[in-house]
């Protein structure tokens, strides 16, 4: 390995084809440029974001300037933004030898994603069709996140599997159907879904899993040596797992529109989450010998609570409701780890790195179903009729519709998100399998080698520096030690 | 060890009566459903997250958005919710072979422990005597956390000496008794405790100190090979610190109510907090040979300064009063870390895993005096008539009270906190010394191995893998080191 | 080292005059006591803070609570304080052997930093002539995070190769100079500089890199073994990136005034960081053998973007022109790193540790360009007559001044921040070339050995204790590899 970085050339030693160094840079350079210039072409401030807001406010007769969105939502969007980049980030370290890549490329994807969907979502949703111009303010970077989020998700099933440039093939194209998907489900079935259990848990996860499915690896398990953690790795983890944990009731909460419906959302998500780590921490134990836990269990499946409050986080589910969805989620979370996984890779051929079918699949599902039936049984005894409305935004062509008919609406749009995810992932990871992405062998997968310059061993000390290092010298074994370390 | 997480029967290799596989999810599974049912009993929104709330706004003629209580907390909620997870948990992630215990059971006793927060501080603060409902929101989530910060406090003295079972019964104690206390303080004797130097702080220190010295190990030196850092355990012990030190402004002032008070108590920690800084590193420096550094003393004592704080945050003690608050208490907490810890275990036979004593208990106590001292030297002159009025609340009963009778209350106060903590730790310590609990033995304690599934080492390769693996058969000795890391 | 740590008097194992234990304990305690006395007659709570609040509302008909300014600000604040202790503290955690001073000295220098930035800033910014008091609120604290930021930059350049005392001197002059530089590009120049490109990044960074060069070590490649990173702890650098990165936003519209100008600032903060990623990745990997990335760049060119954003940061550039800014920055800080960090070394005796050069100079060069080519081009068409007077603030003296004017004040200011930071680092350079600072050998840089006690070896368990250690008995190999952890 030592000498593998500094470019060894023995057989062995010669990882075939995953040389990115001009199909990374070429698709980082051309599509940055078409940013830039689609950008400059379609993409402006909104009004409260525009230097001419002191004159609107005059116009729309707003005096205080925290009416501005921006001190709304700013608070939740910067948590999201954590979630994004820490959460799923460090979520995905938890492999010993790549968690340069979980943090490195989720970085990479999140960062060309958010720009992608700024336009992507503006055409369907921003766009005015008079200037043609897409007005972006501060929920346009929310609903980026949002749709980077899906990628990300998809990520999790292929990570130590791909190469960087099959990711942002892959990101290109997730968040582009993420984008139709939305806008079917949001303005044409006009269902309700503040945090994305259907638009962005169950679209992503099919999406990722139906790719790992086309690039299905015979011989992956070459790659067993590094396919687990090691003890610093998973603390890694809980890093993001936390940071996941403790912001997603600004998740869900970031988009809802009412004083009372954000105030609701955040305790509905809250509630949920923590019911959801009691009984991940119970089937985790009485699942395994002598009742130890198992980090696996504990980095993901204490978080299928908020996935499944995302479509029903505004609904009126009362605390109880939110803490029966979560004891659910945490009890059907760990045994899709315990079961499922191994299952799927054995019999349907589905290799999922980071069990995205445990963490969002299932719950999505299990948010989009609670969803459907709580709107469906819906009062104006509960909502109160204003309630009512604002909650499900019964308003324009939607002012006639029913509460059963929403409910229909809801379910309806649960397909929607899984036939885009399972549709387009087949195309994408048709396209992800031509021979020319660079990924790495099967006996070569879960190792940032690859893809990094790993730091160097200390065994490379010239050996006149040996002289004046007294710690080296002293105890020779050192350079073994910090070599070791280097290495893990 | 590898053998050992597979099960190994040796005599040295067979753990006693640590199995929890029973008892863990039973106690997880029987108090979820309990608070499933409770909530369902007791617990709904209140008007602000509730539905109606768009008719209420009409009905109390409030026009913004923006003056549902959600935004005015929620940042600082959010804020809080990261020292309890992130901040707690990572702080005890210090010890070389303890950190899934100190970060996993951390989640699994707040996430617990907020729930049942929430109903015993809703009976006692916001039941409503004619529907017998308690209606939550973001106001009552904060104050959750915070309860479970009294017994994370108490976690840190137990820190890798009981079992989870223990800490979810400890916690359910913890939180009853806090519930309790803080009735008592706040509401019966009216002191002023914004940021909870007694109410949170001496309460959980004393509670957790008084269940160490009840379930003292005089054999625990056998584990004291564990009972020590690693390099980089001790960097992700950083991590807790600097989210507790950073956020602490937004602890003290998160559930202050007037606008000024809000403002005054996050300025007075943050300058606070930074004096303990500069005599932490100071008193580390003088007491060690050469003046190296101790990390357990920055990781620690630097913190004290926004214990002391507590009380006294929105008193107006002015700027240069806080850096004094916090000048002393780097003196003290560090002075405690030095000579007190080892005295408490050698004569007082507590043992006192983090040092809560030097951190949380006698911050908490000089926290409460300087409360005490700066309510009882109040003036109109210094707060104005109506500022004494909002920041003591003299209002209702209370209208009449003198500033020197509130310090005698605020003394009083500091006392009931302690009464409870020590009292209340008798109790629950007895109850912990039951030999049911499934608690390790002396000589394994801080030892992750007895209740995670630690990661694999690389010895489990199968051998026809090491063909494929050019790695590990060019060094042979990266065996060694992964394994090595593996272990640390 | 084992040794070393418990106090070997051998030649080589006798660091020289690298004790603090006199001079660090001395200026810590010196200098907070003379903060509390400064605080004590020159401080007070500025009107929004005080108690008096509540009657001050009154005066000025304010209604809503929402109205302080601690509500606008609060959530930014505490974004921008994360950055200062978790960003910049675990962006300097990458080398191998001096997490433990990246992250604490990082920590001191912030804390003591801040509060002589509050008087020194508060001089110039704040003093009331009428009663001679500094009068802060939530304001000043962001703005003593701003000023702390400059010298934890200059940090960066000498990360490794200074002693705690020669922080705490560096930012004592380098608070002071700030403080001064600062009154003259915003009151005296009346240049706008609302993320301080030019007021942080050029002066830090050009305070550093004199600094480093008058401290030149000539034999520094005998601490070359130490002066790179080990896998883990490039991880946990990734975490100060990160943190850096998302929160970059809330750093560069923390201060703008109006709603509409913060709301800008996040937009084009957002987009230029995201650009920059892209771009920093694509020449990472053109760069390399194979088109493997380098950490060291994603550490750190990521952030250009944000850098380069500060100035122009509420201007209407928009998007498209935020996207290019970080197009640039991303390419010139990463060409940075792999030319002219070797360059300066080699030809211009500039050792710069954390590559400050390049991460926060060169794009804050541009930023600054960017800045003073926007400000002289902006008209009444795109700001509209009073957006234009609220951004560049042309109220009082300069309600006269022109745009092209403004533009060439803005070149002017970036002059401003380079004299005082060569000038300044010159003579502060000087200053800690007197041998009374403790610094360590060339042979003994990068290394916590020097200023920390650094965790103990498993080789120093007692032997008695091996006997119950069945671990350690069962497989000896531990206590080497722990050990060889604990070296890492």
């Amino acid at each position: 390995m030592g000498n593998c970085s500094q470019g060894c050339q023995h057989y062995f030693c010669r990882p075939k084809n995953t040389n990115v160094r001009v199909s990374l840079p070429a698709v980082c350079f051309v599509w940055q440029v078409a940013m830039i210039i689609l950008f400059g072409v379609f993409v402006r401030y909104d009004k409260e974001a525009d230097a001419h807001w002191s004159e609107t406010k005059k116009e729309e007769n707003i005096t205080s300037n925290v009416e501005n969105d921006f001190y709304y939502r700013y608070p939740s969007f910067q948590d999201v933004h954590v979630m994004i980049f820490v959460g799923f980030g460090f979520l995905m370290t938890f492999l010993k030898r790549y968690s340069f890549g979980g943090v490195g490329f989720n970085f990479l994807i999140a960062a060309f994603g958010l720009q992608w969907a700024l336009l992507m979502q503006g055409w369907f949703h921003s766009l005015d069709p008079v200037t043609g111009y897409i007005y972006i303010g501060i929920e346009n970077l929310i609903n980026a996140d949002f749709c980077v989020a899906g990628c990300l998700i998809a990520f999790g099933a292929l990570l130590g599997k791909v190469s960087p440039v099959q990711l942002m093939v892959m990101t290109l194209f997730g968040v582009t159907l993420y984008a139709v998907e939305e806008y079917i489900i949001l303005n044409l079935l006009h269902a309700i879904d503040a945090g994305g259990s259907m638009v962005i848990h169950i679209f992503g996860a099919y999406y990722g899993l139906t790719i790992s499915w086309v690039l299905y690896r015979p011989n992956l398990h070459q790659s067993k040596r590094l396919h687990g953690s090691v003890y610093h790795s998973d603390v890694f983890a809980m890093i993001g797992t936390l940071f996941l944990w403790m912001y997603w009731p600004s998740f869900n909460s970031a988009i809802c529109y009412h004083g009372d419906g954000q105030h609701r959302a955040a305790i509905n998500t809250y509630l949920s989450l923590a019911a959801s780590v009691l009984t991940t921490f119970a089937i985790s134990s009485l699942s395994a010998k002598r009742g130890k836990l198992d980090m696996v269990h504990i980095q993901n499946a204490t978080l299928a609570g908020g996935v499944a409050m995302g479509t029903a986080a505004e609904f009126m589910i009362q605390p109880y409701g939110a803490l029966i969805v979560g004891f659910c989620c945490g009890i059907v979370s760990t045994f899709g780890y315990l079961v499922l996984t191994p299952f799927m890779e054995k019999c349907l051929k589905i290799q999922d790195t980071c069990g995205i079918h445990n963490l969002h699949a299932m719950p999505g599902v299990l948010g989009g179903v609670v969803g459907a039936i709580t709107a469906a049984t819906a009062s104006n005894a509960v909502y109160s009729p204003e309630g009512l409305i604002n909650t499900f935004d019964f308003q324009g062509n939607f002012a006639t519709r029913s509460v059963t008919t929403q409910g229909a609406y809801q379910a309806a749009a649960m397909c929607v998100a899984l036939i885009f995810g399972i549709g387009g992932g087949a195309l994408v990871g048709l396209i992800l399998r031509f021979p020319i992405w660079g990924d790495a062998e099967d006996d070569n997968c879960f190792d940032d080698e690859v893809y990094w310059e790993l730091p160097e061993d200390e065994e490379s000390i010239p050996p006149i520096l040996e002289y004046n290092n007294h710690m080296v010298t002293k105890n020779p074994d050192i350079c073994e030690s910090n070599f070791s370390v280097d290495q893990s």
